[in-house]
C-alpha cells in the first residue's frame, strides 16, 4: 500500500520530518485527505502533491496554495526546508520544540485517531492525527501521558464544579497522575490549578499557537505549566483559536489519555466532544452527575443517559477505570451501627423491645411476630450484646433510648 | 400441586378470605413459609395447620401461638371468624377497609413477588406477597395503580431534594400518573404534597396500622390522603412501625408501581432497599443524581453505577421510561444560533473573517486553511445570509461582533 508509511518504530529521516513540519504549517490539522495520502506515499511525496497541485482534491491544493502565498515560500523547490527552518528558529526563540511521530517523546497513542476516522464513527472529517507537535515544558511527553486523565468541562463553571475540579486535579496529581485539559477558563485552568498544587504534571493542550496567552486571563497559569508541565498544540505560532479548533482540539486530549472526565457541560458545550472522542476511541467516558437543576450539569445528564458512560464521584472511582487491575475503589459504606450485626430474626426481636415499659418475652414474641421460644432464646443474647436489658418485670431498651425507626435505614 | 390455590381471577370463598385476614394478624407479613404454604394448600388449610400446630415449622408455629395467646383467641376453633370479624369491625370503625385476592381492587401485580422470592434473588426471606391489605379512601386501588410511579428517598432532604420532589410529584400527577410513596417524613411527604397539588391520585404505603399517623408531623398530610387519595397496608390497626416492618413493605411499594425513583437518599437510605426490590421484580429502576457533595445523594450516585439503573432529570424521562410507547421525552437542546446551520467549510470560513479588519477572500483563506475558490464561493453566501458584510476593503464581520470563541461551545 505504501511507499514510505509513517508507524510505529520507524525510523524517519530528517526530510521526512521537515516534511510533517512543514504539513502542519500549510494545512490546517486533522485532515483526512491529508492523513490518507501521508500514510499512503509518506509525508514527501504528500507534501510535494499538496503544493504541486497535483494528485490531491482541488479543495486541499488551493487551501495549500493560499497558505503558500500568505507565508510568502516558493512552491516550485525546497518549500520543506524553508518551512521548517523557520519554523525552528520560530521555536528556538519561543522556548519551544516541534516533535513528529519520528521523536522519542511522541505520543502513539495519538494513531487510534486514524482508526477511529477510518472506521467512519467520527462524524467530522477533520479528526486524522497530528502530523507534528508544538511542546513547551520540560516534560517529555510521551513518559508524561502514560498515566494520564483528562478532565474537561463548561467554561461557565459554577461554583459546585470548580471544587470538584480542584479537588479531582489535586486528587489525582497526588496520586502520580497526569491531567490533560484544554487550558480554558473554568474547569479547565481550576483542574490545571489543582494539579499543580498537589505536584503533579500537567499538560494544557491549545487550540492556537504556542506563542498565544489565550484566554488573556489564564496568562499566568499558562505560563506556569509551560515552565512546570507542557504546553502542547498542534498549530503553528501565530494561530489564533477559533471554535472549529477547539473541536479539532480536542480529539487529541481524548486521544492522549487514558480516559476523559466531564465536570460541569452545559447542553452544548463543546466538552462534550471530548467525551464523545474519548468514547469512539474506546477510552473511559466518565461524567460527574450534578444537581439536575443546574444548567451547568445539563450536558453531564444528557451523557450519562447514553450507554458506555461512567459515572463518577471520587478520585477513586476514577482511577478504577483508568488504572491498572487492582485499583480498585473502596465502596462507600455509612457509619455502621451496633444492629447492623444482629441476623434478622434478633433484629426483629431487638424491634419490638420497647425503651421505657418493660415486656415479657412472650409479649414481645406477639409484637415481633415470632415464637415464644425464639423470644426467649433470643432475648438473652440481645442482653450480652448490650441492647436490652432485663427486670423482674421483664425486658426493655438499654439506654440510649431507640426510636421505633432508625432515621435513614427504612 | 395445590387443592386450592389462590391465583388471579380465580373466585375465593367468604372461608378462604377470612382466613387470609386472620393470617395478616398471626403472622407478621411477607414469611415466606406461610406464602408457599397457602399457595400450595389455600389459605383456610394453611391456617388450620398454623393454629394447630402441625405441617408447619416450631419457628411459624410458635410465632402464632404467641400471636393468638397476646390477641386472646381460642386455638382449637373458628379463628378465621372470631378475627376476620373483629377486624371488620376494627375496619368499619376507622373508615377502612380490608381486601384480599378475591377483591377486584386488589392489585395483582404483587404476585409478581412470589417469583421474585421464588427465584431468590432477594436477599431478605420475607418477600412474599401481601394475603391482605388494609385501605382508607376513595379511590378503587387496582384502577389507580394502572399508571403509578413510586417516588422515595431520603428522609433527611435537603433543599435540592425537596425540589425535586415536589416537581416530579407535581409534574406526574399532572400527567396522569399516580404517585405511590411511603408517607414518610422527607422526600416521601414533599412527592405526596406535589401529587395532591397537581391534583393527582396518590397512595401512601404504611408500615404500620392503619390507624397510626406515623410520622405524627406528617399527621394532617396522612389525613388528606386517606380522603383524597389512598392510604394502604399489610398490618392490622395498632401495628406500630418497626425497621424491619420498613424494608418488607418497601416490596409492595416497588411490586405495585411501573417503577421507582430514588430522589436523595444517604449510603444507608432505606429507599435503596426499593430501589433494589424494583430491579429485581423488572420494574423500573430510576434514580436522580444530585451533587457529589451532598450526603443525601452518595446513596443515588452508588445505585447510579449499578448496570440497570436510569438517570432520570425531567419528569418527561420518567415517563418514557414507564409510559407506552410513543410517550419519548423531548431531547435537551441549547439555544440555537444562527451559526450552526452552517456546514463545516462554511463555519470555518466565518471563523476566520474578523470583526473589524476587512480582509480579502485570499487572506481569509489562508488562515481558514481552505482554497482561495472556495472563500470566493463561501464569503458571498455568508454575506447573503448576514454574518458578514464586504467593501472595497474585502470582508469583515457584521455585528454583532463575534469573539474568536463562542462561550460554552468549544
Amino acid at each position: 500500500m505504501s511507499q514510505a508509511p509513517m508507524s510505529r518504530g520507524q525510523q524517519m529521516s530528517n526530510d521526512e520530518r521537515m516534511a510533517c513540519i512543514a504539513l502542519g504549517v500549510l494545512v490546517e490539522p486533522g485532515s483526512r485527505e491529508l492523513g490518507l495520502l501521508v500514510r499512503a506515499v509518506g509525508p514527501q511525496e504528500a507534501l510535494a502533491r499538496a503544493t504541486g497541485g497535483y494528485g490531491v482534491s482541488p479543495a486541499l491544493a488551493g487551501a495549500v496554495r493560499t497558505r503558500m502565498q500568505a507565508a510568502g515560500v516558493d512552491g516550485t523547490a525546497g518549500v520543506a526546508a524553508q518551512l521548517a527552518e523557520r519554523m525552528g528558529e520560530l521555536a528556538e526563540r519561543l522556548g519551544a520544540r516541534i516533535i513528529t511521530a519520528a521523536d522519542e517523546e511522541w505520543p502513539h497513542d495519538l494513531d487510534d485517531l486514524v482508526h477511529a476516522s477510518r472506521d467512519g464513527h467520527m462524524q467530522r472529517r477533520d479528526t486524522d492525527p497530528p502530523l507534528c507537535l508544538w511542546l513547551r515544558g520540560p516534560l517529555r511527553l510521551a513518559e508524561t501521558l502514560e498515566r494520564s486523565v483528562s478532565v474537561v468541562g463548561a467554561r461557565a463553571v459554577t461554583g459546585y464544579g470548580g471544587y470538584v475540579a480542584s479537588e479531582f486535579g489535586y486528587g489525582l496529581a497526588e496520586r502520580g497522575w497526569t491531567i490533560v485539559s484544554g487550558g480554558a477558563l473554568g474547569v479547565d485552568v481550576t483542574v490545571h490549578r489543582g494539579a499543580l498544587a498537589g505536584g503533579g504534571p500537567t499538560v494544557a493542550v491549545l487550540a492556537c499557537g504556542i506563542d498565544r496567552a489565550y484566554p488573556a486571563a489564564n496568562a499566568v497559569v499558562l505560563e506556569q505549566i509551560g515552565v512546570e508541565g507542557l504546553l502542547l498544540t498542534e498549530w503553528p505560532p501565530g494561530t489564533l483559536p477559533y471554535k472549529t479548533r477547539f473541536l479539532t482540539r480536542n480529539r487529541v486530549i481524548a486521544a492522549a489519555t487514558r480516559g476523559t472526565v466531564m465536570v460541569e457541560a452545559g447542553s452544548r458545550s463543546g466538552a462534550r466532544s471530548t467525551l464523545g472522542y474519548a468514547r469512539m476511541l474506546r477510552r473511559s467516558a466518565m461524567v460527574v452527575p450534578g444537581p439536575i437543576n443546574s444548567a451547568m450539569s445539563v450536558g453531564c445528564h444528557i451523557e450519562l443517559r447514553q450507554p458506555g458512560t461512567v459515572l463518577v464521584t471520587r478520585v477513586e472511582e476514577i482511577i478504577e477505570e483508568i488504572g491498572s487491575i487492582g485499583e480498585l475503589a473502596v465502596p462507600i459504606k455509612g457509619a455502621g451501627r451496633p444492629e447492623d450485626t444482629l441476623d434478622p430474626l434478633q433484629a426483629r426481636i431487638l424491634d419490638a423491645v420497647r425503651p421505657r415499659r418493660a415486656m415479657s418475652a412472650e409479649q414481645i414474641a406477639a409484637v415481633a411476630g415470632v415464637s415464644g421460644r425464639e423470644a426467649r432464646r433470643g432475648l438473652p443474647l440481645l442482653e450480652e450484646l448490650g441492647f436490652v436489658v432485663s427486670s423482674s418485670e421483664g425486658y426493655r431498651l438499654k439506654s440510649p433510648p431507640r426510636g421505633p425507626l432508625g432515621e435513614e435505614e427504612s
